[in-house]
């Protein structure tokens, strides 16, 4: 098994935890170590140091480098210009494949919240081997708690085998992003899934959809893979995926191909996409407040406060995020977070203040 | 003239710019100087540096020092004991009177805000002039522009004189804090003026009030006067000061003396007695927030937003006080700001956190 872990994310919703330089990845959001170490951590037992790969943007190594000092350079895949997910899979495809052929390939994003490390576990083994057996696309669903708008769906088809020690469904619809009244429906039916972002299979079965569902993407990566090792292989990288179309796995590959198949994650989830996913990862005081720094309050609740260092005092506050993190505070109505990346754009509009999100 | 600053105040009001090292008064609240320094700057042109004298309690005078590292050693007045303004006056006014007998004594507090540096000195000059002719007992009284309840009042009499560029007034009596109703009498009367804390006479005056109204605190303050540059100084004025009643001037000698006079200031004036006070002494934005930070927001109203380094980023907020300062930050309802003592103390109870108040 090798792993490829996707840490290119940008992460504005995080400011001022995450900077330009520093995204959510490279961040001690839910825990005091980055979420990227946390996902290798995760992988310990099942899965060699040699096997994991972090794919990223060339400008984020030297900070990964840094949260990361002893990960193995030669283990980075870097994307020389951001193309989206199914260029840098292709590419991390490419390196596995010509690695060890037809070992199975992971995908998982470095920035999402697992606790239950047990179960993973034994989630990705089982996965490994109907990717092994079956030659499909592995895709993990999250069952909803409740009719999120800001994920794409999973529609679920038949089981098509009760052989291993959780059922393998058929795939028969991916959905992007749904309206609110459409995602109550799917929550209710209980037929649709969160699609987590995780994927298993054999570097065969997703080299054949490329070629399939993507055949210019396949004809570079070919090119690139006649390169490797070659002194012509940087450049004939960045040749071609200049010339990759900005695409998305899931609407490249994932969505066309007849062959994919899902499993219900049997662990816990949360792609801690905002500050208040804090919310679901970690435990409320009796006032429903998330507090993560040295505090002290009076008729406080529903608020998320969260510091790197210092002490943070509140009074007659109600559903407030208060993060401060090294020079930058933010103060906001925690139901108005998702203007949180129109602030960082204010910011990065100002000369005097753009200092702030580098 | 001579005159003394009272710097001892404790201000946990401030918080967390005040600690207990810091009060109010040794903290640039309104503008980038501290206030005591801009007490004593406001006397520039009127008084002789050598003529300003700081009281203050021991455990103050190295902060202070910090503050004012050019002001005169020997100028400092020092409370052995916190006893209230009557004695620390007293102490004061036996300081002045044996350096030089006769002289014009002002009082002021070292934490006011007064713009209008001009009109002040007008002031006291004339106030000045005043207590000489008439050997009176003067005090400033500031027209109300509201029925506030967090300060005394002083009941004006009958204009005694006109022969100044400024009407003196009699004083018919003065009035502690009032409630709201009382407070809404008194503003609408326009014969009630708020009590300032700033005092001008002659040192024979006082010392004469004293020794009618405080007999007990004058023969004190007589025992204290003769050691003065004996071997036995300090400790006479510890004895003495630990036997004194802990009580104001107002209500020790102002309330009951029958030779009170009082100006209207024609400055402008506050106390800066909290944060939300900002609102008057500084300019607001559009949208009614008074910002002294590098700052960015979106629909932010009426705060008050306050930080000595770095940013703050706002959304969607209301009517909060945001006041970070160094390794503290406070997040309060702008109308609750009366309880950041009662933070303050628990803050001051607990081994772990107290050490965010020193």
């Amino acid at each position: 098994m090798q792993v490829m872990i996707m840490a290119g994310g940008k992460g504005e919703r995080f400011w001022p935890y995450s900077r330009l330089s520093t995204p959510k990845q490279l961040l001690p959001i839910v825990s005091k170590k980055s979420m990227i170490e946390e996902t290798i951590e995760r992988l310990e037992g099942i899965v060699e140091q040699k096997d994991i790969f972090i794919s990223t943007r060339r400008d984020l190594v030297d900070s990964i480098k840094k949260v990361l000092p002893d990960f193995p350079e030669e283990n980075y895949i870097v994307e020389p210009f951001p193309r989206d997910t199914a260029p840098a899979i292709g590419l991390a495809t490419v390196v596995m494949s010509n690695r060890r052929p037809g070992d199975v390939m992971v995908v998982l994003p470095a920035d999402h919240y697992i606790k239950d490390k047990e179960m993973f576990q034994k989630d990705l083994l089982l996965a490994s081997k109907v990717a092994q057996d079956t030659g499909c696309l592995l895709t993990f669903g999250i069952q909803p708690d409740h009719p999120e708008t800001g994920y794409g769906y999973i529609e679920l088809g038949e089981i098509v085998s009760r052989e291993y020690d959780s059922p393998v469904y058929e795939v028969k619809s991916f959905k992007e992003k749904p309206d609110y009244e459409t995602a109550k429906k799917y929550y209710e039916s209980k037929r649709f899934l969160w699609n987590s972002g995780m994927f298993v299979w054999t570097t065969n079965a997703i080299l054949n959809a490329i070629e399939r569902y993507m055949p210019s993407l396949f004809e570079g990566l070919m090119k690139i893979r006649d390169s490797i090792g070659k002194f012509s292989e940087e450049k004939v990288k960045e040749e071609e995926f200049e010339k990759f179309e900005k695409i998305s796995i899931d609407y490249g590959v994932m969505e066309k191909a007849d062959n994919v198949l899902c499993l219900k994650a049997r662990f816990d989830w949360s792609d801690v996409g905002s500050w208040s996913a804090l919310e679901k990862v970690k435990e409320k005081d009796e006032n429903g407040n998330v507090i993560s720094s040295d505090w002290a309050g009076i008729d406080t609740r529903n608020s998320i406060i969260v510091n790197d260092e210092g002490i943070i005092g509140t009074i007659g506050v109600r559903d407030l995020l208060i993060i401060k993190y090294k020079d930058a505070l933010l103060v906001a109505d925690k139901n108005r977070e998702q203007e949180i990346k129109k602030l960082v754009e204010k910011i990065a509009g100002s000369d005097k203040l753009k200092k702030y999100i580098l």
